[in-house]
């Protein structure tokens, strides 16, 4: 991409490299990555498990916590990318389909579900 | 994309459109969508959390199970970007930056730390 | 007990004989029996997650989200004494002795590190 | 209890005064202190991540481990019941009703569910 910042696949090989480099495959089971994943959204969580509403929405001018939000996002879309990876589950079409199937489930107008 | 995937920011883009529409946009409050994508973490651990580790492995090929980790892969994308969007966080630049600490962090024949 | 609520040891050996009538035991391994446990809690966390911290503290006066609350509630506790009574841990004196350690941690009048 | 641990009931009440003492009251709102809960069951999942299921059987034997599990246990089971605090949720009573509900719907030589 122009400005240098890789795109999904790009950053799917370089994870697939990384963990190839150290040995790590042995242990990137699908059912251990999904934990992990479930894992590092928690500690994503944790940062504003105390905060107010308003606290979690300016939680980005924080300069402790604003690092710390970058790098937890990092962790849970690492292990996305490489639990896809080792299912062949491809996000962004899964995600574009789920979009088109919402458009049809939750019509503009109805009541809200809450559970989208 | 040439294959018709759209990437990351046209996905962020639908998203935002489509909470936009449904009047949503109230409820997508940083703290909210954090958790939410902890909970749709934890919905796609569910469906691996009684198969053994070969089970596990084999999901895609399970013609129940296979549409429902697709499902919730895009759901856990899906409030990923939503969170981002909302606290202005760039994903893949993140994740991108993150490998090359990792590099620094664990060298290419160190221990392993499993928890990279 | 006096009043008939059975106690967490009570509860533990009906859990076991529940499971083993079923011949779910197989299935109860400490690995799965913690995954399945923070499965619970998210599920109980997806209650809250859209409710602002008012429409939360009021939520037992929901009678569509009381029962649900109430029923979450039970299964966490159920996974975590299942999990316990797998791997041999006395839950409450963990608590206990995690109570008096943090005593000491936390003292009166410190700081608050809002991670106890 | 004659072996010198405490109930549930005690340990609520020594939770409770731990809290008070400190001023966390304000922090312990029940929608923070169900995401807490949530980031405690990870962070006992975290510890089992990697493991396989027979290195998970085995924690315990673990000296490194052990003590962390006791302690992700009793962190755990502190946000379940101050959280039932907060709402006056009876965590044992609604764990003995739940029971009683899945003996029903679950009857001994039904299939297995996986999900109860």
């Amino acid at each position: 991409m122009g400005d240098g910042v890789p795109d999904v696949a790009e950053l799917q090989r370089r994870l697939g490299r990384f963990a190839a480099a150290r040995g790590w495959g042995q242990y990137h089971l699908p059912k251990n990555l999904v934990a992990a994943l479930s894992v590092e959204a928690s500690e994503l969580l944790e940062i504003f498990q105390w905060l107010t509403p308003e606290q979690a929405a300016a939680v980005m001018s924080d300069p402790e916590r604003a690092p710390r939000v970058e790098d937890e996002v990092a962790d849970v879309l690492a292990y996305l990318l490489q639990f896809c990876s080792a299912l062949g589950v491809d996000p962004l079409a899964a995600l574009a389909a789920k979009i088109e199937r919402n458009e049809l489930r939750f019509p503009v107008g109805g009541t809200p579900p809450l559970d989208a």
